[in-house]
């Protein structure tokens, strides 16, 4: 059952915003079993929205679409799917009904929300329970075409609840079979090199990819079809006795989710002082549900005299050795369990970028000290040139330091 | 001039990795005076990248790709363009000299690394200063293909440095002219009803479209071509008279960027206090470059204890009013002023979700309070039901609740 997904919006094309419905509805196609054949990212123009349609219901069985619903000029794609199904369109209250219950705790009615109750006449109205934009599910043949907003928790709430059970009910796809490894210890290529036999002698059908990041490679081994899960386990055993301890843990997860787990599963509590992260460690820590239950808190101490007032780093090893450095990432960590009053706790002082760097410190130097207890670690890593990317690369690379010390 | 994106990768299409590769690159373009026609995200597949390069050549005059150029076997991307261009890999000793430059100061050459020196013959190669894909770029009749790592920092350096000025000397595009206006007191569609007047009188060629995010629209005025440069004035200068005071800044720019600059200019210091938006603030704010000048820090107190030992919250208002409440934030915000020494302090206290709701506080209550000086305002926000989406637009909230303070 093959599948393509379509998001519509100038605002896409133009790189104002960055699409990211459609990895999050490629995720949850993948789950169900169906295989997403391609994503287009299009504009709000009606010839190429029709292009594409006639394109893509060639190649796959499900068209799913989102954005282009929303109530100003720009946004087109009901009346186009109204010229595509040649039909028109007609109101409904029900649909009036549920909008004007979504927007009934900010804001009243006015004539262009009012609109958004036309829909095609013919499809399958979804009501949307969480946004003013209807969804419709369009029977073409033996294929469908479902529009829903582009908001992306309306899409999330839409999908979940209305669409995916419902895809799920007509097709019954295949199972899309999959062990994800995350691995340490190896770059991609040193990865491949230990497996280039292994994979050499997959069976017919399976797969083999790696997705770097840094401090990991994901490794992931796949296949269709219920009926190949013993194959699959024979597999993985093979790729489990190849990689041994180099394996984090055996399954598709984000560092500050699997940290999350450690912690929970230990008992134990977290908190950050960080610099050039800049907050970022928390955020992600704290982006997990639940994450209450161990996180206690950070102190984000940008300037010095926070790392003095608050973390107690001592001011004679921020004159004698600068903010960058091992003794300072040393006592910020200790700090911070102390004030924290917490069992582990990760600190982070370097030089984002892109400027503050020194022959000596160069732009992308950054010390993470990380606490476990009585123990510490703290390490010197040289990350690169890139502000954003060295935000990133840190906090992952704090979170790892601190999950090896913990076993 | 038309061009379109094309991001490679199995990882991309099973919902792995986020594409954020074509926003960034659909930006540059645009700024440029290239007209991004589609972007689409295809997987490691040769006669799906063969056949998509087909169909788009019939289209745009610029395909840019990325991804599939890694040093395993799931990565095909080079020798299906060798197909494609009907030429065969040959083995470029400059391309070995760069790889061994790029990875000498975390790794040494290993079978498979050296074997990305091999480039299709007869292409125009490019150096990879950051990575060890080699950038190639070939000529097609009039039109071009480049083909670039999927790595981000690897495809922004090689755009910025190398592609981007390329294709300007080639093409040189017709200027793509746009406005754009963050507008705050109205939802989408109330604000396209006050301008219904105005858009229907547009010139021909102009557009105008609505981006709504939390308490903002920002509204974009668009048209190509220099010599219609007084006419957008024209139309800048009646939308501005109809927009007035609502206007919060004339340029497309996150709230994080617009509240550092206001920072600067005003030579104040910010910190910040979060609960349930864990760090988010400090992060955003701290990932514009130069924050360093304005930001100096800020505690994420997730637990009571922390409130307390750190921000100097009174355990009193704690156990009357609870932690997500009006005394609360504003007790947060308080400390965190004086506790980081700061002009402007922000703090958060919610219920982010998914768990912790009660009848009294359902998830999505956030108190924000923010301070200026002597003055403060506290307020509370009724947001929705998912945890990710309440801490970005609490976030993006608390900014605004700020600046409307510094006028």
């Amino acid at each position: 059952m093959k599948a393509a997904i379509v998001t519509i919006g100038d605002e896409i094309l133009i790189g104002q915003i960055v699409d990211t419905n459609s990895a999050w509805m490629a995720h949850k196609l993948t789950l169900s079993g169906f295989e997403v054949e391609e994503m287009q990212s299009i504009g709000d123009n009606a010839r190429q929205i029709k292009d594409t349609i006639n394109d893509l219901f060639e190649r796959v069985d499900v068209i799913l679409m989102t954005g282009g619903l929303g109530p100003t000029k720009d946004d087109i794609t009901k009346k186009t799917l109204c010229e595509y199904f040649d039909t028109t369109l007609i109101f409904d209250d029900s649909v009036l009904d549920n909008i004007s219950n979504v927007i009934s705790h900010f804001t009243t009615l006015n004539e262009l929300t009012r609109n958004q109750a036309y829909v095609p006449e013919g499809c399958t109205v979804i009501q949307n329970r969480v946004g003013t934009a209807p969804v419709t599910w369009f029977d073409h043949k033996d294929k469908v075409l479902v529009s829903m907003p582009g908001v992306p928790y309306e899409m999330r709430y839409v999908m979940e609840n209305e669409i995916l059970p419902r895809l799920q009910e007509k097709y019954d796809p295949e199972a899309y079979l999959k062990r994800v490894f995350v691995v340490k210890g190896y770059t991609e290529s040193g990865l491949a090199l230990h497996l280039t036999e292994f994979e050499d002698n997959l069976p017919e059908g399976f797969g083999l990819a790696y997705l770097p990041s840094p401090g990991l490679v994901k490794l992931r081994l796949f296949v269709r079809g219920e009926h190949r899960l013993p194959e699959l386990e024979a597999q993985e055993r093979k790729l489990k006795n190849l990689l041994g301890d180099a394996i984090l843990v055996e399954k598709d997860v984000t560092v500050e989710k699997l940290l999350g787990e450690r912690l929970f599963e230990k008992g134990l509590t977290i908190g950050t002082a960080e610099s050039c992260t800049g907050g970022n460690i928390a955020h992600l820590i704290t982006s997990i549900p639940g994450s209450s239950h161990y996180f206690k808190g950070s102190v984000v101490s940008y300037a010095n005299e926070e790392k003095i007032n608050i973390l107690h780093v001592s001011e004679s090893a921020l004159v004698q050795h600068g903010a960058v450095s091992e003794i300072v990432a040393l006592e910020m960590a200790k700090g911070a369990q102390r004030v924290l009053n917490v069992d582990c706790s990760i600190s982070t002082t370097g030089i984002a970028g892109p400027d503050g760097g020194t022959e000596e410190k160069p732009v992308g130097t950054v010390w993470i000290c990380t606490t476990y207890k009585d123990l510490h670690t703290v390490r010197k890593y040289q990350l690169g040139k890139y502000r954003e990317a060295n935000i990133t690369r840190a906090s992952n690379l704090a979170m790892l330091q601190l999950m090896e010390m913990m076993g």
